[in-house]
């Protein structure tokens, strides 16, 4: 095949999770999702947190899907689709916590295990290869894809921003789940998904970050990745 | 620093070798140097099969650099700026044969450390963290820098190509080799080159063409890359 957005299924009915969805990474995104008029939850630690954060996304301009917070258990039983995006930190005990709820969903993550030191970022090698495997082994009953890792938290929370200027790649397996995800990712202005491999090629999709945020550092940008001749 | 490709050093005058350039990428890369008016000496382990591919990249339009072939050690010696394009499996020895010639010069790897099976490509861990970390430790008194990873050959060795549409991610910790890499990729049609980080970030940078080449199949393209907002 070549580039079809429109042969892709139809998303806008599902319901979006966002698991660690306070950080700026998942503000941002249900922030857009929400602009694109698909119902979100904000899920978090604390329901109280989750719910202040979803009343902050839910007022910001150009929101026509509902927004609302709770845990991230709660969350990961309603959504069709749940979004990891907690921090590297403490992600292997989080998503573990999840299993039950998320068996049989699409569950993307979008975490990228970096390090940082007094030179820099630097990617951080992960056992299973990347933080998508590692989900992927903590939840074997979940159709795991990987994605978003690579929009900048700041670009997708301006409101002024009308179309992101970024394709998202997509990882996994399963190719009616990466299909789902592709959609979810066409639904925010300027964006294409592009399926770019298995699983087993996430690791440097998601340390790559650490060479985007050098690009930031030192070009002073919010830089995203196009492909080319697609 | 904004983007400012101005800024760069000029590199017209330079010799640039293109070790074991006989293959596509290593062609690619030399027919773009010559387009591009610069000296290029095409290398191989033998001498003959340089020279041969250097013949054939001087008869091709738009060249107008001159071109010329030999051994990898020649070429080595002679060039003011070698380009490392073998492939992965022997990269090790090639390099490690080459470190007196290369001593002192600025060397820039291209090599990606991939594997393919049933599945397609994926990317292979080398013991020390990428193939630029392992040549930058196979020459010590060379000025190792990491680039060209993701350009098509077909799109480079296509004459009615006359801009390249993709950025070149450039790594490496000497600023001042970095600078020269960076405007040598810039005098290639179309092509920026973009500081992407320290070696110690060039592993993702070359694993991920192996999502680059599941994209060309899936998408039958040939992809390249670009970094937005900048």
């Amino acid at each position: 095949m070549t580039f079809d957005q429109q042969a892709l299924p139809h998303v806008g009915d599902l319901v979006i999770g966002i698991l660690g969805g306070t950080g700026d990474q998942g503000r941002g995104l249900s922030y857009r999702f929400a602009r694109a008029g698909l119902r979100v939850l904000i899920g978090s630690r604390s329901s109280e947190r989750g719910e202040a954060a979803a009343r902050d996304v839910a007022a910001l301009p150009g929101v026509t899907g509902e927004v609302t917070g709770a845990g991230n258990a709660d969350v990961a039983q309603a959504a069709d689709v749940a979004i990891v995006t907690v921090p590297w930190d403490g992600h292997a005990e989080t998503v573990a916590a999840l299993r039950e709820p998320l068996a049989g969903k699409i569950v993307v993550d979008c975490v990228n295990p970096l390090g940082f030191d007094e030179r820099g970022p630097y990617a951080v090698r992960v056992a299973e290869g990347s933080a998508a495997e590692q989900t992927a082994a903590l939840l074997p009953s979940s159709r795991v894809c990987a994605a978003f890792h690579h929009v900048s938290a700041v670009v997708l929370a301006d409101p002024t921003v009308e179309r992101v200027d970024l394709d998202v790649l997509v990882l996994g397996d399963d190719r009616e789940a990466v299909a789902v995800v592709l959609a979810l990712a066409g639904t925010i202005d300027g964006v294409r998904g592009v399926h770019a491999g298995r699983l087993r090629n996430a690791g440097q999709v998601e340390a790559l970050t650490a060479n985007l945020i050098v690009i930031n550092r030192r070009y002073k940008t919010h830089a995203g990745l196009r492909i080319t001749n697609l």
